[in-house]
């Protein structure tokens, strides 16, 4: 059976690499190994020391990470001579050879490094890794921001839109990936398994992943979603312990109330807006009665965009929060003109608008503390999405519903400001 | 379940792709979608511009093929000038920001083009398919054969072996699968569905295929492999309808009788090695008896060189014919000085070696035409693949068992031409 | 992963059975093994034993089978003596003991012996075949006729509707599975792969098997479905060559053009109606268009009631066809009154109606041998299933469409005969 | 893809068997759903009235439930009229028909109900649930006694070791069957998710459980494996949260150190058996350094015969406790000859014997309890288990090491009481 083969053999892969990866055998050092593999002529003996090379780096300390990295930033940069005659050449003779000539001295030959790593058995994983380390050591280091940028070069061609799978994740998921749910949530955490299941096991409530067929054992990212009746106004409710189920058939709302990225090393290789938009569709698909596609969103920066701005806020009038949070919403601009909050940034530039306002919708205290217990629906209307983000990448202007943009209107403290 | 999940995923992504990539929706002519595309701010409406223009290129003739090619060959092309002056910039003020200005200046936007087009769902297969036609169509024009490194410099990454998945294809592989292994056998034709039971069904035969995750339905390349005792010395033996079977745990021997590339698209993008290194690993993992990995090759070029040289041959001294194939082997180079057969070109690069001449292997109309029937075993000693094919990559000397040298020695005619 | 794991060991036990089937280890003759095998206290030998049995009755010739039945069938019959005073000690003393003895002595030994037997891996497949065997040598044996009942009755339980799956036949289907329907088509032959695929692969054809989770190898019985606009009145239109092809989402009707059994030794197990309301079920769900389900089926007892009958037919009045097919399927009884025809008595007991009649329906051979090319749609109304089967079966009247009525009403010849 | 086709099958039916069990739907009383449905003439109602009444049950108190078990008890028990009557016409002349009518007449009518019931999508696991009911309600009363009989007897049938399948589980395995491996450990319980996991992760440990088919959710029974160097003497170092882990070629010795029945309603249809050689098969071909495989035990009536013997023991001499552990286990018999331990009567049935005495080797409150902490490793050496168990279902003499001989005649207390 073909599927049974499939498995088998990403099984053995992953089997191989696991205790390949575990002991060093090969005397050169690393640097001398990373030299030999990117002019390695076949793929024989490359496939081993790509093998040796990751299996020595994840052996490694930051002070060695880190000589590594620089290593390979500064010897295998391009030579600007090189690309230069090789330019030259092409300009006066432009053929295939010229033009590969060019092509070869314009690529550093890191990327080609990065690229022959890959070749061994589950190096992606490894890979995503060492991009994590690189992005936490070479901060402020110009060499160390340019190999970054190699990396993501060829990670967006790796972790193509149309490479990944959406997998639901549930209570039937195997238990080796919910405990990375566990880990990776990042908005709402989940304390343990029984939380988990509180949010995975009701016919209400949906999670879906992103996966990379060479990282099987690895969500990329990954969104939770509730099935209600109307669109919920605070988290609390969402995720309340003795709430009572809902068939999943009576819904009229998905209320994506949690989006995670899981991995450090794809950092900027944005899935989100796939993810959300594919989880849109499939739901559709299957519940006919879904009209409303809906976030439940934080607003992270409230609190410092305040701060920044001198202004206080007071927990005791609700309203006048929400006035605010309205307000910073639709007006709060980082330098270049794009909203401040990354969150209003993500939902915007996907195509959503600022829905409305929740008052004391998350009060834990990470809720409190960053925006006085305030949250946000960002409203999918999947009609008119396209069209929602063209106006938005275009003008920057944040749009909302009518209630939004009054409540921001109302907001009296920041009007004096403004003044 | 998640595997489930997997697969419906998968399932839908191919019949989502199936349905949307037959119609045209879109009024733009595709020169200016492509460039759209590239300068699409969003996933939104790139995805939707991506599937139209698969589609609408997939109905084009090939005069609008080649169009189309040239139009992105020559308007997407890189500007001499704007990668001199980044890379003058980054040489002045080497940054994170002035070196992805340079990378951006020095990578031609076509292939942002087929990054973006890859992201449709189920595109790739579609994009390999854009290459067959690239080169059929673009065969001469040096536009067009450097716009053909730019799809081989992508297809390099996507088809990385790292992502490759190896899968066993016997007689319980789906039909649709099956079908194309009848429709892509090069080496030794397969005639109709008996033909291809014979191959795949008995208990001594193997079949193993590459897939890639985004092409599940099409083999990538694949191998057959007869159990024996003993390395054969003709393909009508291995072949013969109403041979006796043998139980898989009594051989000896795995003979690779038939390797065929199956995608005009991945030309130059090799596989074969890997498949050959995998499938080797594997049967050695299952049947502990396998103690000789050979092949049963033909000599495709013999015929022709022996033509180019204007030597005749004599069908009607086998040993002569074996002592002269043996010399060719041995001797005849192409300029450059890789053997000129390019069959012997791919088994010596990846370690394996010339272990024996057979006289009459192949009687059929091709085998003889191309060779006199004689055919060729190459040993895989895994043992020795890895210094194998460096001693052949430094040298381009052709390793061969004893037996072959004197063979070769003994070619009298060819020593005379020598002189 | 546990699915892996299914297969595994799904794949593990049949080739572990395929292998130990072939050799006999056991000197024992096989009477003597049957009675040691119901002896046998323990599962170690009893498995070995049964593995044994199986694969000496599969070496055996007729003869020795039929000897091997009526030893069975006389020496593991019930034991009246015994029956009786187990029968009588329960009245006397009712007990989980007096009981069980009585349970006991009821059984004919031979049923425990085909329930031990089904215990090594992959038996049931062999035992299905062994009672092919036993119907098709038993025949006119009281003894074996009664052995065949012991057989049917364990059958009914491990064949019990909640242990079939249902399984989509498809193009995509593995090739073993594709090449028993190709054989097993009972109703319209198909004649080679090519054929299969033009009933499989195109988009507005379907097809169902059902499978018992210990014979994944075995399709049990299998429905083709046509989808298509209307009612369709002739299967030359169904299975042309040229047709165009339809998009299912447009289809207002399935078809079910042929039912076929597979397996012999399921004889009296039926599971067409099962089938066909999961299939009805499914289609349902996947397509919301489907508002009509029909059969186009033969008349297979046609032409040979009317010769019984003493009739003539005329193949060149259809029309007079039509009326005559319409007032045999309405009147025509066997013994006991159920209608003559064994598909019109399978399709009513379903639940169907007569629908319609279609002259020069199917003008193959075999066609117009068995009812002169006429065929007859039955409808099956999913709201009016139950009501229909119950009348049908209470009554034994066959309801029909007014226009069938009509018909039948207008068939002269056979109102004169029957005056 | 087959397999694809299969879970959704599988899935589709649990789904649909989920929604449709939660309402009754029918007014009629049960008792009359129980008669209609073992009377219903076709499959259409019956399914309908089978699912019916396992909903009804499944919301019944304990009260109605036995209210119907003694209905259909008494109500559909054989009648002993018709099995004479029919048995002496059986006589008169043997006929299938004759026969038929004597089965009829010998099988209660009550089995025959079960059996339909059965055929409703996902019934299987509602049928084990009741007869676990039965089992709790009915104790001491003959009518239900032997109702659970024809329980018994149909899921011998049904739960046939052919149709069982064996799965690993292992922290890979979805997190719905994980909970169920915690809930059932009967043995040494498990906590909570981290103890599972060390006892499912590590490399040198393994599970195996049996499903069957139609209730893939529910695990039968499982054992849980250590793979260790050398036979373990205590459960606390198998079981220690900082044990060093090994590699699972190097173990030579597999460990069965819990075995846990997970089915109330399938009491006394035994899997132990044929689980540990399943497994020990499985691990045999995987790991060709295992050259032992051994339990470790518990003694759980090891208390209780002293007690019931009135003896004494002295936790402070374990070498005492160890000397009276082998007499009991070699000695101590219950009324027939059996062993008076019920995990040494599993075992020797087997064909595993008694190989060594542990002391101090289960340190818990329950270890302590009721052997003092005393346990066993009974050891299956493969060649030899076919022999041992028929010799001791023959003699009912326990085998056992001479070392545990020896430790039996040392015995000094117990020798006294002997005398």
């Amino acid at each position: 059976m073909t599927l049974l083969a499939d498995l088998l053999s990403i099984v053995f892969e992953r089997r191989y690499r696991k205790s390949a990866i575990r002991k060093a055998k090969d005397g050169r050092p690393v640097k001398e190994l990373a030299s030999d593999l990117v002019g390695s002529t076949g793929e024989v003996s490359g496939l081993a020391m790509a093998d040796e090379l990751l299996t020595r780096f994840d052996m490694m300390d930051d002070e060695s990470k880190l000589d590594f990295f620089r290593h390979i930033a500064i010897k295998m940069n391009i030579d600007p001579e090189a690309v230069r005659s090789t330019l030259y050449n092409y300009e006066q003779n432009p053929s295939r050879a010229s033009y590969r000539a060019f092509m070869t001295a314009a690529e550093p030959r890191r990327q080609e490094l990065i690229r022959r790593l890959n070749e061994a058995q589950g190096a992606t994983g490894a890979l995503v890794q060492m991009r994590a380390d690189l992005l936490r050591l070479g901060k402020g280091e110009p060499e160390l921001e340019a190999l970054d940028l190699d990396f993501r070069h060829l990670f967006v061609s790796w972790f193509n839109r149309g490479f990944l799978i959406a997998r639901p994740i549930n209570w039937e998921s195997p238990a080796h990936i919910l405990e990375k749910i566990i880990a990776y949530e990042a908005v709402h955490a989940i304390g343990n398994w029984e939380e988990l299941r509180r949010r995975l096991e009701p016919i209400d409530r949906r999670c879906f992943a992103f996966f990379h067929p060479s990282m099987p054992d690895e969500p990329l990212i990954f969104v939770e979603v509730a099935l209600t009746k109307g669109i919920p106004n605070s988290v609390q409710g969402l995720l309340a312990e003795d709430r009572e189920y809902m068939s999943a058939e009576e819904a009229d709302t998905a209320v994506f109330y949690s989006i995670s990225n899981c991995q450090a090393g794809l950092s900027n290789i944005s899935f989100g807006n796939s993810l959300i938009k594919q989880v849109a569709s499939d739901l559709s698909a299957e519940l006919v009665g879904l009209r409303t596609f809906v976030t439940l969103s934080p607003i992270p920066e409230l609190a410092r965009w305040l701060k920044q701005e001198g202004l206080e806020w007071d927990l005791s009038h609700p309203e006048q929060m929400s006035a605010t949070a309205a307000y910073y919403l639709l007006n709060a601009k980082r330098k270049g003109g794009m909203p401040f909050d990354p969150v209003a940034r993500f939902h915007l530039s996907n195509g959503a608008i600022v829905h409305a306002i929740c008052a004391n919708a998350d009060i834990s205290d990470k809720g409190l503390a960053q925006s006085g217990g305030t949250m946000v629906n960002y409203l999918y209307d999947m009609g008119k999405i396209t069209q929602n983000y063209e106006h938005f990448l275009t003008t920057q202007k944040v749009v909302s519903s009518s209630t939004v943009k009054s409540l921001a209107n109302s907001c009296s403290i920041l009007q004096v400001q403004k003044r």
